[in-house]
């Protein structure tokens, strides 16, 4: 069972994680960084030690979550000194056989995007669970469970279309928000304006299939009021041609 | 002081407004629908008569409000009897003087998306007010504040840009739903995976700005997952195009 945890990496998934973690009662009993200010801000919140020589780490852990970019997994986890422990990435995108030399392994993937002073609760979150060996999958199970309710079996090429369908809910959708807010700015208009509705949009499709909830003047094909949002966009060419780019997928989804 | 009121119109803002304005204690005097059937159901709900004919609509309302597409708001007024009530339109895009032959004019926008059979607290959806007088204003401003806490003074052209922005957070996310949703199912995968993501998408950039909560393998320039992303994508051609697109906005955005 596991019981003590070495945290690979110091960023937003490695915060999150350690952090829930420890509120579930687990050990962390190093967290791993090259940068030590990184690693000792999240260490002093899980009592752990920190460590700066990945190939130092005490190798007694149960498990080597490894929350670092993708690029490096390979590599860093050729460094993680020979173990007993299961070594797991989180990443969304990474071959579970891309941790290297290790005869546990996992992945442990949270579908969801931390930010650094932000709390979230992980309750809901769904966590991905893939394993080299039934034994493996149980113990990350279990471990997940004890952070989320929400906890899957999925296979590596599932699990990297969960990381593309993100892409587009989360980063793609972010950056429609931050369009809107650039679109208000130069107005001298309060994005704040905006929450509601962006609140409700998202809420909706939690019982509205997004295909019926979609509204607007491309669903309708309103010519007249395209052309005036473009005509509005003034010198904003790039956003104009988004704009044309999505509206023209809508007048095709709905109208065709 | 608006007591009786006229609904032109009987679709999702018409079902919505006439209901939240019933329950505030005003009288839906008429509800107007060239069909029937559509008006009789809203009628039922909120104890109001039906009109099919808008040249016989009785003309001592105090307020006719058109609930209608945009570019039937013209024609549509010129045929509202001549009455000493308000006669204002609920559009984003049209300017108040679309409303035409009546002294006393206004604009009753409320900033949300609205469907059928979904309900919808009106309490703190933004409602912009314009207005033909001072008069009218302060009419439409209390009618607005018995439904919500959030109603503020917005001219035609800050109204306009309000709704190119709301195009964006909501009619493009939306459009982002249906691609994740289109990308899980092709690989039969539910969506419902999806929906802890979306809602902190949302939550989150009410106390982080969408420029900093941004995330993902085009912020980082991470061009490997890029491909790889595109690659899944296989034929689906418009969206490997639309991933591109948006992708490269936020390369350049955050990388150059």
């Amino acid at each position: 069972m596991i019981k003590r945890i070495t945290i690979i990496g110091a960023g937003n998934v490695a915060t999150h994680l350690s952090t829930g973690l420890h509120k579930a009662g687990l050990t962390i009993v190093e967290i791993y960084s090259p940068d030590s200010g990184k690693s000792a801000t999240i260490a002093e919140k899980v009592s752990s030690k920190v460590c700066n020589d990945i190939e130092k780490l005490s190798p007694d852990s149960d498990l080597y979550l490894l929350c670092i970019p993708d690029r490096f997994i390979t590599e860093v986890s050729l460094k993680i000194p020979r173990t007993d422990g299961i070594v797991a990435h989180t990443s969304g995108i990474t071959p579970i056989n891309n941790i290297k030399s290790h005869k546990n392994k996992g992945v442990f993937y949270p579908l969801q995007t931390f930010s650094a002073n932000r709390k979230i609760a992980l309750k809901n979150i769904p966590f991905c669970i893939e394993a080299s060996s039934e034994y493996v999958y149980d113990e990350l199970f279990r471990t997940a469970s004890l952070l989320s309710s929400n906890v899957k079996k999925v296979e590596t090429e599932q699990r990297q279309y969960l990381h593309l369908a993100a892409v587009f809910v989360n980063n793609f959708v972010n950056f429609m928000y931050s369009a809107g807010k650039e679109i208000l700015n130069d107005k001298n208009l309060s994005y704040d304006i905006l929450l509601p509705l962006i609140e409700e949009t998202a809420k909706k499709i939690k019982t509205v299939s997004p295909d019926k909830a979609q509204t607007g003047p491309a669903k309708r094909n309103d010519i007249t009021t395209m052309e005036m949002h473009k005509k509005m966009l003034g010198n904003k060419i790039e956003l104009i041609e988004l704009y044309d780019k999505i509206s023209n997928l809508i007048i095709k989804k709905y109208n065709e």
